[in-house]
């Protein structure tokens, strides 16, 4: 096991840290203090509350990068269709573009980062209103954003951009408040030592502690991460992953065990099951109200989590797919986090920065009902495209559709006299009457276009209703 | 001069075309017939009558497209900056970025045009309402997107495309009934030849007869354009730029004599005065009706013409100030073409199919107003924003602002017992009334936001007004 | 044809020429004074005596370097096998190791004459023993190697050197007093303006007044050769080319008329017949005396005149082949002109260095038989590998086997009472005999190897013999 | 420990072997057998004899070739140059010809061996008369040549060749009976976990048992060499290198245990005191007779070991200062290596080929002298430049320089009535007297140069002295 002084060693000194197993074994003395201790299994893990100020973000933005944003065509699985899948379409498209011979790895030089910004980058995802911000540390392909020790000559400072992306956007980003996230995948498709673990059943865990540990272990110390967001653990049960064993040191002795979340994705058995809050499948959405925080992760290409040059209009989720799926996710007690892939030189292109800007106009109006609310006794108002959510006496229906009468019937809550109804962004309370099945009737403002607050999803907030 | 023997050889034979000079001289046996001939000299040639097509197109598409494209940073004009100018700006652009010593010729293979589909632009280009598509075949720089025989190993079939990008968009735009526009550069910063004529005061027309008028004989037998928009004469006379020779041949004798339409950049004399259609300057926009025919060209990127890898969506038009600069122009006789730069790997980016598309959504509705339309005794309605049409016995009034009382106030037409008045859009008749102190008040219908047929700048057309 | 004004215009200003139908005409009005005047017609062009420094020369290093020296595989005709034959070898190259596509332009920014070092060159050639050093300043690829007016951004000024590669090698050659002569194809295998006139059987002239003209008169204004290597005649008559008129300038009125050569290569009539000094074909060695001043040039590389990468040591002439191949030339009145590849990178590789330093060790010491010399009465001592030169009373033996025995028998010799023999590099006269049948026997000197003054070709000097 | 089952695993299944920390501990239980056993140490393993062919071999040929082959400039310490020393020199070859912030990893895919032809290079190794071929597994940049699973992305299968090099030329050269050698940098001047060793005060191994000892087990069961050539031992004593393990393995229980031959870098302590023979430092060579078995390693590159793009013949050693090394060598007991380095693209210029042909040529004749020969009682002649080797009864005596009056003096030899002596290379017996001081005079044959065996270094074979 890490002893206490090996882990204070290394957070000092900033060095890479190994695993266990190469280290000399030492008896862990601990001393029991105040605080409560996690075991290494899922009943304890399971059980520590999630820190407040996860469930309270409700929005972040999703960062997708590495060296698939060079090639930047059909997905950031390019490298698994193109070599492990065998797909003629990858192999033809490499063919045509490529000398023969060209490898995956030789794409790494092209991945300059040029124009790299990253308060650029923090400023518009300020702008957007996310709360936090999760980037790709290392996606399968085994590249890590960050000078891993245990990827020499694989990684952003040696090889194409020349620069430590993980800590330069980290630094950005925290300068603005906001929480940052790390998304690392525990497998890589094709690093030899998990190819050998595979082929001996999983019995070995040469890859997992000669390279997934290190380098978890490396990212807390160094970036000390808000939020960890684990993938890429499918093919093999946790304690392959020695899932259990990291994260009773995160919650135990890590530098961030106070404020630090992490998802579902560590063993086949445990997405939706175990971990800290779920994102169960990718872009999974429930039909209803969950009994565990959950997150919704989606991409505003509607094809791709990485960068595609030849992303076409019509395959860009349009601002109010994008906000009526934040709402919907929000009032189901979900997080929404919405995901782009800057392109090879370290831009993000217009009409992500659109997308991110019309979310973010969208909360400086709305973001009262979305930020810190919790899920009310009803989610949705059927057939009428109405989401409610809540915070403190507060209730709020969001509606999708402008009715063409100018009148919201609203059947779930139940007035009172101290009923109060008003639309965010509109000074003037609104009029209401009650409703004869139950609810009431809210008599929506008659504006020109112009005047609305937002151009979709309008919210109606009520206080003194039941 | 050329002779018709040549003429008709060198468009039998589909092959280049030399200077007159290098031609042995022949005398021109010219049968007068029933058609008017032009001579070479302005008021003959601004004789011509306009083409109809043009003032009924209404609305084109602009595309920037080069070797500028390659480094797409800065602008169209990158050569000139870095180079001509010497900006310190642009010189550190390269040293940063490239190995000392590298060129502007070394972008050259960099222009792959790789994901070039001429279907998919041209298919872009109808859903966006264009009815003409004007291309560059050679910007300042020099480098010729068609395979010309006086630019050898600097054009796209020899480097970096290997493709005929003007054929190639020709026939897929041609296809769709949408008229083709050659872009043509008279003058390269940087041509050998043209220096040496500069130094020697114009008083050499090397360049012209080596250069210039080769490359526009060929590209009109070869590519029979609807359009020829003339661009960088302003250093130098029309008569340097044997501009007056052309036209007359091109208006008599050439393969596109009845249909081609020009502008209005032959000389430093010209521009706003002679040719055909005027452009006047970039982005030129009247205050008043002009008495000839103009296009006001502008770029959807404010900044630049060409792509730019930097572009912010801060610096790109919004939606509703396309359409607005639209209306404003057809209201006052324009034309209005619209500019994007594709990649060097030949795509157009999602925020210009955006705004393109945009722009054919808006047209699919009010279309109407605009295509052949012609302007009114009225163009703009003051303090309004409120621009006039007209077609036949129909008044359009384009308005930028819905009213916040829902009636909109139109001074200038005189109402009749034919008056009728409906949207374009909505199929009911609209109520109004006579205005007082003259005109007339619209009654606006009371829709919700989704039932409005556009968004923004919503056409009344007025039947039986004077 | 040219006027004296352009003339002395073009060469005051260091200007491109331009071909004299693109000028006012002007007649030519000269006045006929001391110096005889060539008429463009070769019975007049053939009188002109050679000028001496030629014959005295006898050695001379040609260099082939262009941008067929980046694929380096196979020979300088790499481009036309690749795309005018349409090898398969040359098209599996391309395709094993380019991305498809790839065109031959694409390798212009490749050449990128890194390491060239004109300084070192030229030491070398000094070394070497050359007394002139003739340049490819444009093979049949058209690529110029020096920043040609009409030949933009197809030069290595625009693209890979980035520098004037015939300005800076003439200055340095001519710093060691070598002369300096340029290579230059007059037509080019793919130029459009040449398959044009190809395509009108020559009957055009568009190519010859448009590119080789221009670059002809450039680069001897421009450069002052003292030879001109013409090359690329034979598809089309001298008339085609414009040749005599070319000469009758070049040996009239141009800038370098008292000292400049040239070879016979102007037109497929030519070759061998009309002209300077006559190369015949490549490589072109007789067997007997010729009554006219020819040149016999060949390659290091016996395979290629450019560099190949892949050249073996079997392929590479040995020291004593070279050393063999000069005397024979030199002793049947000819030059010769040893042929060397530069990289693309602006090297010589070490085994052509070690070539011409033991070219320049052998004539350190045998140069006196072969600078300035004559052709004797007799060339050859059949059956004895010994060849004959000589200057003034002097008479040179150089025989090419050491006698097994130790005697030279030389037959054609008579020997007279003041008849004396020395070994070149040894200070002792030798005794000799005469012998029997007519002629001498010399009695060579015994010495170990590391005596010998050379490994191979020893010269016996006889002064007083007939 | 390693466990037998563990080898037996890793050999049979052709897989990556992982230090033996990572394993399951397991208790080794020996059957000890027959065989004698070496134990980890010093004493122990020094007492090993030396597999016989090594020593009969005499002549091999050392092959530098990795990364730095691709700058190909100062040496192959390139990258230390630069990064480690910070040389202003390197840094400016850096800056003045390539992209700013390019790194040495991206070197990695230019490194292409395209033309690498390991049977071509067998062939030429073979006509050099090499009895054993040394090639670069790794060097001090950590770049395997190899498809090691402990360097993923930095080796020549996913990188640059996408070969694996060392199995290529492996079989061809073994294939001639040549034996095969493989040079392994046990450091690597900037692999993180190296560096953290060595601010440990390499009190820490993660580096070794990461990094070196699984490469050295996968070179050893994959490749089975006939010789580890190990270097960059230097910065750190055996114990951290793990070297007596690894050397009693290799000896007791590897694949290779019986023939495997191993150098002295093993340490900082070991050079010219441990291992198998010593090379103590580069170009070492002694001046008497070692009293055990020693090899000279040199490059025929006198500035570089990898491949130089700018050297110039005169850093190139000359036919006769190689075979005067190779004879000093042989006669002092010791093995002789000749380094060349190949390109980048797998080719062996043609001066490389040149010396090494001049050896096989002059082995051709002299062979008989130098394999399997062993150190005469005298060396070397004194003042005579004459080295003596012999075999059973044979003594040879290489004289380097011919006398100037043909005859020979021999001071050490003891001539008998059997004496007798030849020429290696000429059939007929040479005459000789004894001499009176001692010895004897050999009256040398009196040769044209064509007709001596060789050029240089002749050898004189005496039977029947003592």
């Amino acid at each position: 096991v890490w002893s206490p002084e090996m882990k204070s060693w290394a957070m000092g000194a900033g060095l890479p840290l190994l695993p266990r197993l190469l280290l000399v074994l030492g008896a862990a003395e601990w001393a029991l203090g105040a605080q409560r201790r996690y075991t290494p299994d899922w009943p304890s893990l399971d059980s520590r509350p999630l820190p407040d100020w996860f469930d309270q973000a409700k929005f972040g933005v999703f960062v997708h990068w590495g060296v698939f944003s060079v090639p930047a065509w059909g997905s950031e699985w390019f490298w698994w269709h193109w070599k492990g899948e065998g797909s003629p379409q990858y192999q033809r498209f490499m063919s045509d573009n490529y000398p023969p011979g060209f490898s995956y790895a030789d794409f790494g030089p092209l991945f300059t980062a040029r124009f790299f910004d990253p308060e650029g980058w923090a400023d518009l995802f300020q702008a957007a209103g996310a709360k936090y911000v999760v980037l790709t540390t290392k996606h399968h392909e085994g590249f890590t954003n960050w000078p891993s020790s245990v990827s020499w000559n694989w990684n952003a400072k040696d090889v194409g951009p020349h620069r430590d992306l993980v800590g330069e956007l980290g630094t950005a980003v925290r300068k603005r408040n906001i929480r940052y996230g790390l998304y690392h995948s525990l497998f890589e498709w094709f690093h030899p030592l998990y190819l050998l673990d595979k082929k001996n059943g999983f019995k070995t865990q040469y890859f997992v502690f000669g390279k997934t540990m290190p380098e978890l272990y490396e990212l807390v110390n160094r970036y000390k991460p808000d939020l960890i967001w684990s993938d890429g653990d499918w093919e093999s049960p946790d304690s392959y992953w020695n899932s259990t064993d990291f994260l009773s040191w995160l919650y135990n002795d890590s530098p961030v065990k106070d404020e630090v979340v992490v998802n579902d994705r560590w063993g086949f058995n445990c997405s939706c099951h175990h971990g800290g809050y779920y994102n169960c499948a990718d872009k999974f959405q429930p039909s209803s109200l969950p009994n565990h925080k959950w997150e919704m992760c989606t991409s505003i290409d509607k094809r791709s989590w990485g960068y595609r040059r030849t992303m076409s209009i019509s395959e860009v989720a349009s601002e109010s797919e994008i906000i009526s799926e934040l709402v919907q996710t929000v009032s189901l007690g979900g997080n929404y986090l919405l995901n782009i892939g800057p392109t090879k030189d370290g831009l993000i292109v217009p009409i992500f920065q659109e997308r991110l800007l019309a979310v973010g106009k969208w909360l400086s109006i709305n973001g009262e009902a979305i930020y810190a609310s919790k899920p009310w006794r009803v989610q949705l108002e059927k057939n009428e495209s109405v989401w409610y959510t809540s915070k403190e006496s507060a209730v709020y229906a969001i509606f999708l559709n402008w009715p063409e009468n100018g009148v919201l019937s609203l059947k779930s809550p139940k007035t009172t006299s101290a009923t109060q109804v008003t639309m965010l962004g509109i000074q003037k309370d609104l009029k209401w009457s009650t409703n004869p099945p139950g609810g009431l009737l809210v008599y929506l403002p008659q504006l020109p276009p112009s005047a609305l607050p937002v151009e979709f999803a309008w919210t109606i907030k009520m206080m003194g209703v039941e």
